[in-house]
């Protein structure tokens, strides 16, 4: 619903705007990139959808603007709205909002079409302007708009894409087997036998046993590995299985 | 875009639509249910989007509103538009349309919802009215809008939906493990080893065999099942692996 709030660009559809949930890995754990808006309000990145381009231009268009992040892997979820979308403003909510600075004009838009998009952590996070910053799922605030419903539906589409999707873009270029145990086991939120899982991935052929170890880790130094893209998009048309 | 043959409700959301994919099973094949326009077109059920509602109580609303079916499994799977949504039309063809006298108001939005819904065939289709008429889905014609494309959409993600989706709604209560196994095998496109498949359904125990036999069958007359719904609900959280 309008509430004199919203300026949208001539060429946006009116009342219908894109949201991204931004995926990362690190520390073991998964993390959403928030927008702050003041020191009180936080959202996810979003934006219009122009009538010129296709949904998923309009997402990869908006986390440039917005992020400066591109060539990253976005996948469409959900779609949100149109009632109940927004729990009402108090007033000085309202001018905080009005006012704020960040690149983000505040629209309020009815319906909302979801996106996450998996992204390497490390190469991403040097570039991020101040505004950003980088949360566990495990400690999401309260956000603006229906946020916090749509990160929670994205990680749920995430774990269903799981056997389909390219997850290993959320890893390092080279990684070792437990970090993508990890990684499977974060997104999944169970925990897996270390042995028949290594097994299971070895099963594909798409890992690539490097030369190099990892090191600086505690104990031992695990063997690193890396990916055939080739045999991995093969093996993801499959689904792969775990 | 707008073409002078738009009429919307003024409770509608201008511009968006959810379209509705129904799939049914029936003779070993997937079949989808088409709306009868004229001798000419086709479409799949679409309509508005009411601003007091959630879209999936649009796409519901919208299923019996057109088809008369109700409580059937609706899936949201993809969002369509706004490029490039629509061929541009011959002016015959616009006003055909345009004097249709389906229920349907021709209404052109460059957003869709795309939902697809499973559905029992034989409950289902004898209180069809003759508007509509299922077709198979390796013989669907050329359709309005972009419903070819919808609908390719719907089935790649009912294959990706496979493992945590009620699928069994598609079989008649009492089924063979024959029809459970080609319902998977016509989905996937992929044959099974029968002794295997049964082995994989078996280890689940959501399936009930029945001291009824399937008669009528050539050869021999093979056990009849039902679905424990309750261990079904448990299986599909937890994600069913073929």
């Amino acid at each position: 619903m309008k509430n004199g709030l919203t300026k949208p660009s001539e060429n946006a559809i009116e009342e219908v705007s894109v949201d991204c949930v931004m995926i990362g890995f690190h520390g073991d754990e998964l993390k959403v990139l928030l927008l702050k808006w003041n020191e009180i309000d936080w959202s996810i990145p979003r934006g219009k959808i122009y009538r010129s381009e296709q949904i998923a231009q309009a997402a990869s268009r908006v986390l440039k603007e917005t992020t400066g992040i591109q060539d990253v892997f976005l996948q469409q979820f959900h779609a949100f709205g149109p009632a109940n979308r927004y729990q009402p403003y108090t007033e000085d909510q309202k001018n905080r909002l009005r006012n704020n600075k960040a690149k983000n004009d505040f629209h309020e838009d009815i319906i909302s079409i979801g996106f996450y998009a998996l992204v390497d952590f490390e190469k991403v996070t040097p570039n991020l302007t101040s505004s950003f910053q980088w949360c566990k799922i495990t400690a999401i605030p309260d956000l603006l708009f229906d946020h916090n419903d749509m990160i929670e539906l994205a990680l749920v589409a995430l774990r269903k894409d799981l056997r389909y999707l390219p997850i290993a873009k959320l890893l390092p270029q080279k990684f070792t087997l437990r970090e993508m145990q990890k990684l499977y086991e974060t997104i999944l939120n169970r925990a897996f036998d270390r042995r028949n899982f290594h097994k299971l991935l070895m099963g594909y052929d798409f890992l690539i046993k490097l030369p190099e170890k990892k090191v600086g880790t505690a104990n031992r130094s695990p063997h690193l590995y890396q990916i055939n893209l080739e045999k991995y998009e093969t093996a993801l048309q499959d689904g792969i299985s775990y």
